[in-house]
């Protein structure tokens, strides 16, 4: 397609998502329900046809000299697509928040009065690679009764194009406008800059990926955003805490998944702690495998330790690397989260009560843990079925997103006849 | 001042918020009460105080050759003070939200998981004129534990030099963090947008004004913004409208208050009504000293209507003019507020509860109507006690904004050790 030819189709499907949303608004949650059993089951019986765009991704992604890592996150294995298909049901089974009324009241002058909750609208999801997040995230903003338009990465491109392709098919046939999803068929990176300033026709943009794709997104958008930059997660080991539980939840925060946005980056050591207890702490990381970056004061518990700069306390590292500083009492932890922190997850592992309620008062952040391990910072883990991404932004949602999250809602006034004096 | 001090300046005032906000997640609402009535006293004590500050305004206002109605509302008379007086006790008098705890689930690994109510943090208010602004907004903003900075029109800059003063006098004798009310103590109009560019530091943005005043702040700004542009509000009058409802509601939301952003700017009449009930609307607000700009139909019907363009459909007269359209059924009705409108309030007067059903769920607005006047969109008269502006965005808050819309929620999650497998 022509470069000038780009404006006209963003125009066009901004226009036909708005259009969808309008008639989405109407659409009962038995239709929705039947459309994404009806994608999970299209999923399986178009199998060849999925595999032959997913050659050609694969095929481009081989001779652009893409990592092993990379090209298995694009492949669509049975495996994928086993588990693309597990989450269109369970989003299918789970129960709609549109329509609800809530917070009623009747007013001196008799007018009822209540907030119903309704679809956001059209909703943008801008992602890198992995064609699962295609599926996911057009399930989850159905289910809420938005149209979605998704624009996921360059090397996913055959790929995406063929999932979004069975997903009109299945709105179609239950009822649904099949222009509810809709997926931006160009590689050029323009068009993301030309949907971003589309506010009267998209009312909400998700960016999914590396924080240099999200604060190009939130740079250049017009219509609000909600995003996490990076998570740079804290565990605080207090002077109080039980080392039972401290020492497998700093392993488990660091090792069990290294490279996602909700395992540990830093962690804070009590100088009130037990000097064999706070080396059994950096001990376990050190066996563990992890690369240690520490303050003068933990350097002394173990001299293979290299020393950490300021940079260090901002890092996320998504790797086997951790940063350690020891803190002179709580105050110090939750100032140090505060300040280098990104509001994502931070957890403090103690035995007081009194210490666990100041924590959770006074760290800023979206999810703040006692005793748990930062890594069930997860809509699944939280019990929402699913997730489209976590927010560290302060307005509308925070943390973990799930089908509620893409509600909002209208005051409805009823009245008979009621005027103001 | 000089211009090369401004950035120092906005740095000192948007750090020093945040420090206070930080202090403020903790401070009981016993002390904010109080300090909220301490206000209301210091208010009534430093009249003399207060009143020389408004003269400085008051003359120079006079100097610019401002007209009477702006002078009117500069001037803090014993009315105006009155009401500020007023509106701090019933601010105090609210249940604060922050700290309540919602949204409790056990999962099935032990970890007791839900959402706690706090603050937002740093909440900046750009407004025009006013003064009493200025404490109604604080006030607000205090209540929920956040902290301000305030910046209102360069008209009544001494004023509200003087008032922040005192709030932050009342804060300090109460044991809250006299930083938590600010104001910016420049007229230069860069000062807005270097307090825009403060994302770090200020988490929330609120411009009070006209449009004009609000699309600078949305262009200029880093920081999330809750606003609305305009109220083109709409009310549709169906075939099956109640005929004794219809005209006092149509009047009152015309006529009432012509200048505020829920008065009604078109009046969408059924042609399915009755030839005298649709020139029953229309004479009733010609006698009511409404120009009237309509299409062809409803022209036919009071032939000293001129003739309205598209721009009149678009058009906030704010002023005792108002478009009229003829529409064929509720789809029109719908069809035209949700292309022309701009999701403010609307209002359909019918006896139809099908009819009422469709508007209320078709209806792409943040406040919507059945046999009620527009004009009740309001914090005060929805029983919210107070209110900090409206927003038609979809995101955060929807509506007349209360205290309540001041907090964000974090996830706690409390363990006994969990760790994710």
């Amino acid at each position: 397609m022509k470069k000038q030819d780009l404006p006209r189709l963003i125009d066009g499907i901004a226009g036909r998502a708005r259009t969808a949303s309008r008639a989405m608004q109407d659409i009962k949650p038995a239709s929705i329900k039947k459309a994404l059993h009806a994608m999970a089951k299209l999923l399986e019986q178009r199998r060849a046809h999925l595999d032959k765009a997913n050659r050609e991704d694969l095929e481009a992604a081989r001779k652009k000299g893409l990592s092993a890592a990379m090209i298995d996150r694009l492949t669509l294995s049975d495996k994928t697509i086993g588990s693309m298909v597990r989450g269109l049901h369970e989003v299918a089974a789970l129960t709609s928040p549109v329509g609800t009324c809530y917070d009623q009241r009747t007013r001196p002058n008799g007018l009822k009065i209540y907030k119903m909750k309704v679809p956001i609208g059209v909703i943008a999801i801008i992602y890198e690679s992995r064609p699962n997040v295609t599926v996911d995230a057009a399930a989850i903003c159905l289910k809420s009764n938005n149209a979605v338009i998704l624009r996921g990465g360059s090397e996913a491109f055959h790929s995406n194009r063929a999932l979004a392709a069975l997903f009109s098919e299945a709105l179609g046939e239950s009822g649904v406008p099949s222009d509810a999803v809709q997926i931006v068929p160009v590689v050029d990176r323009e068009a993301i800059e030309l949907l971003l300033k589309k506010e009267e026709q998209i009312d909400l943009v998700i960016p999914r990926g590396g924080e240099g794709l999200i604060r190009m997104v939130v740079e250049k958008s017009h219509i609000p955003v909600i995003k996490h930059y990076k998570g740079v997660c804290h565990v605080y080991v207090s002077s109080k805490a039980d080392m039972e539980k401290a020492v497998p939840i700093v392993i488990n925060a660091k090792v069990q998944r290294p490279g996602v946005c909700n395992a540990m980056e830093t962690l804070l050591i009590d100088a009130g702690l037990k000097e064999k207890n706070r080396f059994a702490l950096v001990q376990a990381l050190a066996e563990n495998g992890v690369t240690l970056l520490g303050d003068k004061a933990s350097r002394g518990l173990l001299p293979a330790m290299k020393k950490a700069t300021v940079d260090d306390w901002y890092a996320e590292y998504l790797d086997l690397r951790c940063a350690v500083r020891t803190v002179k009492g709580i105050d110090e932890a939750i100032e140090h989260i505060n300040t280098y922190g990104s509001h994502h997850t931070d957890a403090i592992v103690t035995e007081s009560s009194k210490e666990a309620a100041v924590f959770r008062s006074l760290v800023d952040s979206s999810s703040v843990m006692v005793n748990a391990s930062t890594r069930f910072a997860d809509g699944g883990e939280y019990g929402m079925g699913c997730e489209i991404g976590i927010s560290t932004d302060k307005l509308h949602a925070r943390g973990p997103m799930g089908v509620e999250d893409l509600t909002t809602y209208k005051w409805i006034v009823e009245g008979s006849g009621q005027i103001r004096t």
